[in-house]
């Protein structure tokens, strides 16, 4: 039996906590969205007075030079590389993750001449799969998309593939998929690799170069705390930087995009893999996410968000037994990212109540009712007072009625 | 011969004044790159200020609902759409202008099957050539990039042409295209056209639909003012909406996307020409930008730019007489978009020396030097300092000696 006197004690004890002092807390909500869509730094907005004020409002155009404007992607990019184990010079900050979902794919296909699948599963985020069928359709004699369970995943990895498309932390049920393994598997058969990290992101500790990964992509918005729609990033082996000839050859990806000339050159680095001109107000905001990130141990987060899941799953097991729920997640906290998924009957009209009544989740059909767990600003004790709510709600609400009125509302 | 006094008077009259007092003022500067930057409104901060912290702060995920940032790509480019003379739902604010070049040329494609020339003019803007390069680069079969002198563009369209593009008004010069004639002469011979608004979208008046356009997109950082990597704009008539199958097919052109479904399904209007989780803070931005200009008068803006333009033109032949300038654009003020282009020998230092200076004017090679014109926050009098500084410089500099410096410096 959980006290909540207990969970107070583990707050107190708790070296990450000064970290929730740095953003703007909503009021009488308890946050299980930051899987989704990250809480607001208090810095960000102070930066970006003194970025618009003072940077774009005096210096207008000189500020791509005088503040550094101009490499702001490759500056975002190398922090960002510090939190999934990659070096300087491999990741830029840009675009959308679909936008670089679509850039990684093509880069593979390139890299890999001869094949033309391009493999992934049925749980893969959806517009990781979307990004394959749009090339797919426009170029059929050159891209096929082949989309599996789970469960053949690894059984078809075979000599006519390409190119493996996965995510590393599942979006429904948040398990971790094993990285290392899987790439080397891949490896074997002589498949490129690309990883979707927009769900391990600052949530997990990422070795990308220890797992010898070929390409990846990921969100800014989410663990990033980077703002909403925040730029995403990419992610490039240094190997294959001189190989790739971008298919989205923007200006800003070229040799010297200020000669003008007619002729597309890729830039020597990672930086050929931008596009257009940088979106430097999400930039400055996504940096401000990623250097409060920077300042915690990641290890000190996965271990606290580790033990914020399990006590999570345990306080639902306590107080709302009987209520229909089942655990949507892996109970092995090794094997969980940052968020708990449990299953309900009624899971979208509960997920509506809940938030209603302040406890902000989320919900992804058919049933799953989702948790995020982040660990920079959640407290333990708010786990407590969430899972009475959530019992609360389970109990007393009468579904038949919930589910009409959620039927109108959506 | 023009005396200052004649230009503040022209101040004193001028209805557009009172919009200059919108925007932070750069101190100590004449800005002349409107064309390539717009310089920041006032409300932007403040508009940001409370996006942060206010809906993003306090309502975190619930905003994308409760504060409507869900429909912002759609409700921003109708407000563009009221620039260009398109209808609601022909135009959403979204990624960059070469993503969007991209999307439009793959869809240009797709509706004119069979053929599969892309033709451009050499001098298009730089990345208008890449985007078409890139996805040749890609898929040589399906797409052949024919790039083409201004003076042979007319003869160039036949009917192995599936899609032409072009600026309307050259980067460059700043000569203006007759869109209509060339759309319609392009439309004979069955060949879609898209046409790129970046220099021209709160500048001149457009009217896509009197000139029956089948796509365009634009910038949103120059003339509308939306900051620096603003999000670009795209226009797709409603005609060809239904045929549009979006190389670029992220979750949110999806018909719906929180279905989560494992099959891409475009959504049934320009909406399907969205990709990714949407910008927000840079859409914001734009839409502050935005705002002001449909407070404005597109024909009374054009009216004054024409004016600005011409007697900045009769003060460069005034007082810089002999000093090596030659005019590079249009003198007839109808012909002549948002900026004047000057070539100089030496106009790459010239340049550099007039930023120090403090007239921020911008360099195009091989020897072109710009003054971008933006009648929303420019004073006649202005002019005549910015020129007598200019004077100035082109007098006085040792061209050897800056020469070698801007060298060292590039």
């Amino acid at each position: 039996m959980i006290k909540k006197q207990d969970l107070i004690n583990l707050d107190n004890e708790d070296v990450l906590s000064p970290f929730r002092n740095e953003f703007h807390l909503p009021e009488n909500t308890y946050y299980f969205d930051g899987n989704s869509l990250g809480m607001a730094p208090k810095i960000t907005h102070e930066k970006m007075r003194k970025v618009i004020v003072n940077e774009w409002g005096q210096g207008v155009i000189r500020s791509w030079i005088d503040h550094e404007w101009g490499i702001s992607p490759q500056r975002i990019g190398n922090k960002i590389a510090r939190l999934i184990g990659a070096e300087d010079g491999e990741v830029i900050a840009a675009d959308s993750t679909s936008i670089n979902i679509f850039k990684m794919i093509a880069a593979a296909l390139q890299s890999n001449p001869g094949r033309q699948v391009v493999l992934t599963e049925k749980d893969n985020f959806p517009t990781d799969l979307y990004m394959m069928q749009g090339l797919e359709n426009f170029t059929p004699n050159q891209i096929s998309s082949k989309i599996v369970s789970s469960s053949d995943l690894i059984d078809s990895l075979d000599e006519s593939v390409a190119a493996l498309l996965l995510s590393e932390v599942n979006y429904k049920t948040g398990s971790i998929a094993q990285m290392k393994e899987i790439t080397q598997k891949a490896h074997h058969k002589g498949i490129m690799v690309i990883w979707d990290l927009s769900h391990s992101v600052g949530s997990i500790p990422v070795n990308l170069n220890d797992c010898l990964v070929d390409f990846a992509v990921g969100c800014g918005y989410k663990f990033l705390n980077g703002g909403p729609g925040a730029p995403a990033f990419l992610f490039a082996a240094k190997r294959h930087h001189h190989k790739i000839e971008p298919i989205l050859s923007g200006w800003f990806g070229h040799a010297d995009p200020f000669a003008f000339s007619e002729q597309y050159t890729p830039a020597k680095d990672v930086t050929r893999l931008m596009c257009g001109t940088p979106p430097l107000l999400g930039l400055i905001a996504l940096e401000c996410g990623v250097d409060i990130l920077l300042r915690a141990d990641i290890n000190l987060l996965r271990e606290k968000a580790k033990k914020l899941g399990s006590i999570f799953i345990d306080l639902i097991e306590e107080k709302c037994k009987n209520l229909d729920f089942l655990l949507a997640s892996p109970r092995d906290n090794s094997k969980r990212g940052g968020h708990v998924s449990l299953s309900h009957p009624h899971g979208f009209a509960l997920s509506r109540a809940l938030v209603e009544r302040g406890v902000v989740c989320d919900f992804r059909t058919p049933d799953i009712v989702r948790f995020g767990i982040t660990p920079l600003y959640m407290r333990y004790q708010d786990l407590y007072d969430a899972v009475e709510i959530i019992a609360d709600v389970a109990k007393s609400t009468n579904w038949e009625e919930q589910d009409a009125t959620v039927a109108l509302y959506t």
